[in-house]
């Protein structure tokens, strides 16, 4: 983990905690002595299921999201409680969300969604051996199913119909363990 | 653009307004009839630069990043100023932050990096045709430039050392159209 040109926090000021996010203002120390402030979101974290079955079929999930006003085509995915493991989460999400589980796991990698302003990161995570769970999304989640065929979802990527960066990383990730191993 | 399970906005709240972000509460209005609250970070949106030489290098930034603590290596990128085209922002951006200009310019898809609570959008652009400018970073940029062969950066992801969604998402997408070409 390297800290080249690291930030001192000098510092810092709550802002809002929300029932999601909080906000922080740190006021830090450059590296040429000068001072700046930082905006930051904090983000409890979240896993991304990528779940594919043995035709490579793909289940996504099409969710209404307030912040850009339109419903998005998404893997399942969902947020960590405090403490709990990927794993954990990734299994608890996948049958809420979608009423599927998996016999196998695999964590691919994880990643920071916007490291500008936010310290999320995300979890993502094969599940193969699907079978059918029990669906149970939470009261406040209105969500449909939807299975794509994994080179349709690529193309659907570079056409500008799946718009959400952790699906694309998922199907990008996916498509290219898929091809790799047909060789 | 679908508005399935749309949300509507009953009560709008701005709790705080940032140099870069703003944050506001919406109580909106669920497809079961009952209200929720949902917390949203305003962004300007910004683009991403996947600029790439002859020899199939790839341009990056070192960077240090106060929300997750960590200096990471990411794809040059900017915050689009209010009204700015994408095109003109990257071009702007890939000089100031690498001191290179490209002469071919394409975009390739945006998507939203975390539309569960932000609205920010970023503009993948591909550049070739690089040659030298001038770099000139703002006054609290710290940076360094690293060029990294694709197929090396593609591998970095798959092993957790490129963990930003922007940067993973521009080495994938790029990785697959250099692969399709050479076919």
């Amino acid at each position: 983990m390297s800290k080249l040109f690291e930030e001192k926090t000098i510092k810092t000021e709550g802002i809002f905690q929300g029932k999601i996010i909080k906000v922080r203002v740190d006021t830090v120390l450059l590296p040429n002595g000068n001072t700046a402030t930082r905006e930051v979101v904090e983000h409890p974290g979240a896993v991304a299921i990528a779940a594919v079955n043995e035709r490579n079929e793909v289940i996504f999930v099409r969710q209404f999201r307030k912040p850009v006003e339109e419903t998005l085509l998404e893997l399942p995915a969902g947020k960590l409680d405090p403490g709990e493991e990927p794993l954990t989460c990734a299994q608890r999400e996948l049958e809420e969300e979608t009423g599927y589980r998996a016999k196998e796991w695999k964590h691919l990698f994880s990643f920071h969604t916007s490291p500008g302003f936010s310290d999320e990161i995300l979890h993502l995570m094969l599940a193969e051996g699907l079978e059918t769970g029990e669906a149970h999304p939470d009261g406040e989640e209105f969500l449909e199913i939807v299975w794509v065929p994994l080179e349709k979802a690529r193309q659907m990527i570079f056409e500008g119909e799946i718009k959400d960066a952790k699906t694309i990383i998922g199907i990008l990730a996916l498509d290219y363990l898929v091809r790799e191993n047909a060789r």
